[in-house]
């Protein structure tokens, strides 16, 4: 019997989600084939379908990679002085992932699926509901230390920056004037002037 | 030969239109067959397709109208006193049609036609082109009479509460918790702050 070696398991895995994430950004869920995943991983369908046995099973592990990724962010940010400095970083990195085109067409590609399948929909709608509540607690760390408005409705406000982030991303589908890396400044007087009192 | 009637054209042609923003609230563009608008609208499909030969002209109008109607608010706007006023009350009328279900699916839907239809996209590019130079004329204008900071990068706010207005509807997607009418005070807070030196 073949035994099975989780680091070099880890390892194929990665390598088909990278596959799957250069195809997806490229030509969207609908317009990838498993056969065009396989090829971009110099893999074999029958090896993929050992690690992936659907591409909606590719794609619920990208979304949850994104919820993994997220959470170990804002846990870093958290362990800072300043936490208003930290939510504005954690947007200054916002914009510069909406202006790499790779990342912003997957991510729309993300929400748009998100909308078709309700399996997806419940994944997104769990990393939708963890980004608040952590951008929520920032607030609220931040409101206890007098880094913000220290009366602020913190999950009010978190709610508010989660829609901001959205029309980030959906900016860059429909303004083509919506350049990210110039956005920061104003990015900066938005939030500190909504967030401080 | 049969004249042409302009008034009951143009009647036939409303009916058509809201028959069809019925069907496509309710099951999406791609979900809507020409015989559902038919049925919805009590019309034979040779009479709809003297009006509306493709399923694609219909959504057309339908952004189309839109532009029409998002002018129309903002010339009236324009001639208020307090244009600040103005615009913190048109973000009242973009909550409340967030809160419209069939307005919101149906805004939904236009943006997913827009990524994947070159033509639709081509449409509603112009409509908000359109709509962020109104947004700049009024909050320029509101600058002129210090109703808001006179140093304002008016075009660069504009962008910023175009955003805003994405993510209003992008919520509505993807977070139960955000509830536009509950949302009045929030948006006031964050836009007063934004736009006010």
């Amino acid at each position: 019997m073949r035994k099975i070696d989780p680091e070099k398991h880890a390892a194929r895995r990665r390598l088909i989600l990278d596959a799957a994430i250069a195809c997806f950004s490229r030509k969207g869920f609908h317009g990838t084939s498993t056969a065009e995943i396989c090829a971009e991983a110099r893999m074999s369908p029958g090896n993929l379908f050992h690690y992936f046995p659907t591409k909606h099973t590719i794609i619920a592990a990208i979304v949850e990679e994104e919820r993994q990724e997220t959470a170990e962010i804002f846990r870093k940010l958290g362990e800072e002085k300043d936490l208003l400095a930290a939510l504005l970083g954690f947007m200054d990195t916002v914009l510069d992932l909406a202006g790499d085109p790779a990342y912003s067409s997957l991510a729309l590609e993300i929400a748009a699926e998100a909308m078709r399948d309700e399996r997806i929909g419940a994944l997104a709608a769990t990393n939708d509901a963890e980004l608040q509540a952590a951008l929520a607690a920032l607030i609220s760390g931040a409101a206890s230390r007098n880094q913000v408005d220290s009366a602020i409705d913190a999950p009010g406000a978190a709610r508010w920056i989660a829609a901001i982030i959205d029309g980030i991303f959906s900016r860059i589908a429909v303004d083509p004037g919506f350049s990210p890396k110039d956005e920061g400044a104003m990015m900066r007087r938005l939030l500190t002037r909504f967030l401080c009192s």
